[in-house]
């Protein structure tokens, strides 16, 4: 590393620190680099505005910094370990091509700002991307839901045979689920778009820096005004980012283990695609949902990246370089579990029921809670009518079939009743 | 355990196993037993609708209904260890006062509904007093950031002298956390603003139940739709509300330690009231402030209460009995968390500045970046006035005062902008 | 509470702080009452031992003790929210029958060391209760896998059929698993089995402690020698200890995993004894496997409890009062890990195996792996044995069986040679 | 990737999916890369000893996995994602050199059993490293110990100022700290010094594989006789090793916790060489010690790896694919943990202390203590002797000094008895 901002003469650079202190920071910074290069266009037109700088040298910082970005995208520029982070390589390239101009844009300006802005950025972009698959995942399983209303499938509790069930009950329940992960990313990003940038160090600058402008031009909803809630929010805000992403990752944790028994020999409930399996390097028959399991081990990662941030956060205010490391959790736990989600709708699209085992899987016992419920509409008090249907629950289900109890399941969002049209109400209102 | 209402002839119950079945269960129902009744009379109101009870054995149930809870509040009814749980003692009292309507009341009807809307109206309230506390805090921070607009406080990075701050500022902070906090407390409040009840057992039931009076009579804000979604909401709603409990928690943590370091003898920038201080079992000088370490475990402790939700719910769809354990996680997590939050607003208010140590401990080099941002002004590119100021960082505050420093801190949010009325702004939207 | 030992003339108290700072911790010292009376007791000899304590003093101070203990058994003596936690109640009942003499038990000793020395004889005492329920646990398993080493079961791996395996196995992956348990609480007990009493708060104290004394009376392995690592000890052992306990709720997780697939009635490999289910309070068929999915849920309150300590010590050295709750925490994860452990043993000695389906579950595929392995045997190169044998897998078994499969299972711990006889040899070393 | 073991013709391949399946793994597996050649030779060994392998099929496989590792070890060999693991690019390089022999080192073995070796070999090594650390730290502890038995220091409880304490204390603490860490890794090192090699996918096999071989020439302690509990054991070791090191970064972080607290304006009771401070980008003024607060940060990372694998593994037994990110976690864990302690002995050697702040943070009060006790010793009830110290604790300290006080402190492990023979003899044990 070479480019040391704050170095100063005569003090010794210990090679083996200097490693420590980087870590993989500046491989981390290059999901932010092109954040941050966006922030800093605008901080350069703040910095315009107030007379900092020039119409000249804003014009210069605005070509170069598209330049970098251009660069970075096309890989002509490389973020590696000779630059102590993104912010530093930024500034060292503009310093390098424009001289003074680059000189000035620090001007108000503190890494501690700009770190979180970029990130800010960058957080606001995973959220909506969680509500985008979020969204997806509810169009699949509506869809699904509308087609196989009266497939049956065993409804459990306990994983024990409880009540027929349908594939239309399954289907509207994961489309509900994430109809709410994904107003919950939304709610999400609203809380946290909020514009830290002009916050410097956490205690404002002796500048009156045109934080409007910023706001504006960065697309923020409103300015976070307090300097010192601009430092308490880091990790707090990439808490709450990775909570959002937890519904959903909570979700698939529970669907992955639905498809991971339904796809047992002894259930075999579901088909999947060849695509969706993969071999064993010993045995040569099996053929194994590895994409389910990665995907129900996928909520661990998020819940890993929660404990990196969270742990680290026992704090004063002001910034504390421990905060760093809140860059590779979120990394980590987006990286993760975006990864999975993207690949949940082609996968619901693609699973298939095996009607034969479905149906062996309903024994009669299954038909008891009707049997109990007919007799308290006959007028039988619900207990009485529950105690004598347990005492013939192997008899009760005699003559009765999976499409009769559906029929008959009219409460609502039951499977005569499933109420698609208020789902899809709801979903809709998602593509405001 | 006398009551277990799904008892079977015949069927051995082993003592040291229905212990281990019931676990602390029935003591923690005692939060949720007038949700239960709350619901319960609902849920009874509902089967009148569809002519599951008469009028007269709804006018008995709703009237033993409210007599159970004003028995339960008064201490005439304990619910102890003779109960299985809640949902059964609520049963058994019905139908021990009025026979056939009692037995009547569980229609369409599983206590996995029945936890779920009780813990649900138990969390909604819950959400509501963090909003509510939150919004005190901020009251108590804006109110004194206006006041303490110009009392100086040393800035610190890393803990480190950086730059002159202010009581305004810091107030400031917390006012604007504490309004976000308010916030995302009342949106996770609207996500499980959600009936569930009239889902049964996760599969609704054979019953036209009369879901729309229930959500309106429980003052939700709409239907859960899906019996699976409900079930799969068990744990992940509660989860969301912790973490929205999480986030003022974890502010709290960080204002905690703030003051444990502002009143230790070194730092000694605050006084405390006696009274939030204790003394020591063998050293007769200490006068500890304990309030402030406790507030600062605090977080520890939701953040347990989530870990002990979030490693069950490794589970498919469907209710499981690990879920029970959920119920002592929320009670745990809340408890401790509002406890805590509840002593902050008066903390707040108590607490004095000592000017003196503070502005000992404002020192000169403390004004070197308000320098180096001058000579910026004045048209020196930032990294050279950098530069200079750090080579003559120990002499740049010479003849400069920390009122000066502040009266120049002009920046958007800094101590000569604080922008107190937009957050007064922002917290007024709150009393909506 | 009444009794504040560091309380001061004209400091006011305020109940709802006071509350507060109780939290529950009087109700949780019950837990550990009994042991500070034996580290009171041991203290008192050693006060005696350097002329604090005269022996009439000391005489007396045993005897009274020792009563205070049967009355505490007994229930004579209640432990509640009058005193402010068990070392003030101790103190204050000493002083009240024998006056001076109870005022001089606390000479030389501070609440910080006298909670360290009664949580550390607790937690051994539990450690070894892991140890003991963890050799039990493996004698049913070493027991079972010899008298069923040839019944048949699948083997799986996804959760999809694999190969031929065996209940020998199964049970013998058990025996190893527990064996470790013990081993790993052992070790652990071992690595806390040193005396913290005689550091005080954390700096020693200026009296010639007869450290030794405690250390050999309270039975401890070694002195603490280091006041300041005793402090630092706090947190770090309970944490150290639940981990022990960790590993064998983790086990105990998986164990209940399996249980509850071979539970299912797909699956349907297991019949458990009908007092280890319980039925629905709506769903007259039911019989549900909760003390298994009570067992799977254990270990999530071991992990809870882990997060509470590990969270809360951020922290500098020296005694915080945030450790408080550190005490909560272990009763919690200890409570509930040892109410599963200890059901465990008679849960697996009574579970059956239902032969006929699970020959029903074993298909020929999965005698593939013994074909190509038999080929490379012949001389064919593996990879090439695999390919003919996955080409192959639907015909590969044909003419096989699963007792076959087994008898050629000869792989040092397969089917074929269990060598329980080893891990009889390590079973037997934890009786020493 | 191109090499897919199990790959069968006619199945499709989706690159998205393979992408996701991968994920960073074979990257990941550089880090296992010659632990899996070690364990690849052994296991070729065993082949040659039951027939499968000739000696001269054995001597070019051992001689080409030499080279192999030698080509990974200078860079001629880059495992990158042309691989699908380790073990795959190992098998067809093996297979391209040598032709049958390559195709058969497979023989008998899993994938399941050779990541299973090849992490139990890693985690053996990073645990001795562990170890080794902080019997490094100790030594350094001790050391300043003895040189600075009567440095006076502040003791602290609650960070309030409690009694005179030493710099012989403290760092005596840290020695018996660390000196337990290398205990407890060569414990977990202990427990996991097992070998799995020959436990094939969780079955063993129908070969009689030459396991008293692997193991020895692994030099594993013992066997780890049964396969089932082989793939138990994977994530549950995993677990074990990071809490080991957990024990040693739990420290770490109150050890960072003192120094940032020593290192602040406000305490300023050590010195720090330049090289472990960074500078700000805004502040000239900046000089922050970032080294210690990585350190504090580090044990985050540790809990965060811990969950990572906690969470996924509440799984049914056998393999299962979610267990694959169980590998990202250790390297992480590992990497941040071990790269935070290395610095740490350096660090501890060159830090001084600045006695002049030392003596000026020692008040009066804090003799309080030295007061009541010696009032007890002259017979005045301890309890009274509190109060008496107490209402005087402004004026106890006349005419004291806190070498007079330390001079004082006898009890076995306190400044004036500091016991560093006992704690010597100890750590010379870890030589062994």
């Amino acid at each position: 590393m070479t480019n040391l901002l704050w170095q100063k003469p005569g003090v010794a650079v210990d090679a083996k620190i200097q490693t420590f202190l980087a870590g993989d920071d500046v491989i981390l910074d290059r999901e932010f680099f092109l954040h941050d290069i966006q922030a800093s266009t605008a901080h350069a037109e703040g910095l315009q505005h107030i007379g900092i700088l020039s119409a000249d040298e804003l014009a210069a910082l605005k070509r170069e910094l598209a330049t970098l970005a251009d660069d970075f995208r096309s890989g002509a520029f490389v973020l590696d370990e000779q630059y102590e982070d993104c912010h530093s390589a930024i500034e060292a390239r503009l310093t390098e091509r424009l001289g003074d101009a680059g000189r000035k844009i620090h001007t108000g300006r503190s890494r501690n700002d700009q770190i979180l802005v970029a990130t800010r950025l960058w957080l606001k972009e995973k959220l909506e991307r969680v509500a985008q698959i979020s969204t997806e995942v509810a169009k699949v399983a509506l869809d699904r839901a509308a087609a196989e209303q009266m497939q049956p499938l065993p409804g459990y509790t306990h994983i024990q045979r409880a009540v027929v069930s349908s594939a239309g009950m399954w289907w509207a329940g994961w489309a509900e689920a994430f109809i709410d992960n994904a107003i919950r990313a939304r709610d999400t990003r609203a809380l946290i778009d909020t514009n830290p940038l002009g916050t410097a160090a956490g205690y404002g600058v002796n500048l009156p820096l045109d934080r409007e402008h910023t706001t504006a031009a960065l697309d923020f909803a409103r300015m976070q005004i307090s300097p010192i809630y601009a430092q308490l929010s880091r990790g707090k805000f990439e808490l709450a980012a990775l909570e959002a992403l937890g519904g959903a990752t909570l979700d698939l944790r529970r669907i992955a283990w639905d498809l991971s028994l339904f796809t047992t020999g002894e259930f075999a409930f579901v088909a999947l695609p060849a695509q969706y399996t993969t071999g064993s390097s010993i045995m040569p028959n099996k053929r194994n949902p590895d994409v389910i399991e990665l995907m129900r081990a996928t909520h661990a990662s998020v819940a890993a990246a929660r404990t990196e941030i969270e742990q680290l956060l026992s704090l004063p205010s002001g910034y504390q370089r421990d905060l760093q490391n809140s860059k590779g959790a979120i990394v980590h736990g987006f990286g993760r579990g975006l990864a999975a989600l993207e690949l949940l709708p082609a996968l619901l699209s693609n699973l298939d029921w095996r009607d034969d085992h479905i149906r062996a899987a309903i024994d009669s016992g299954m038909y008891a809670t009707d049997v109990a419920v007919e007799a308290a509409v006959a007028g039988v008090p619900f207990r009485d009518a529950y105690k004598a249907a347990a005492e013939a629950a192997d008899t009760a289900g005699q003559g009765r079939t999976p499409e009769g109890s559906l029929a008959a399941r009219v409460s609502p969002g039951a499977a005569a009743d499933l109420r698609l049209d208020e789902l899809r109400v709801r979903w809709e209102a998602l593509q405001d």
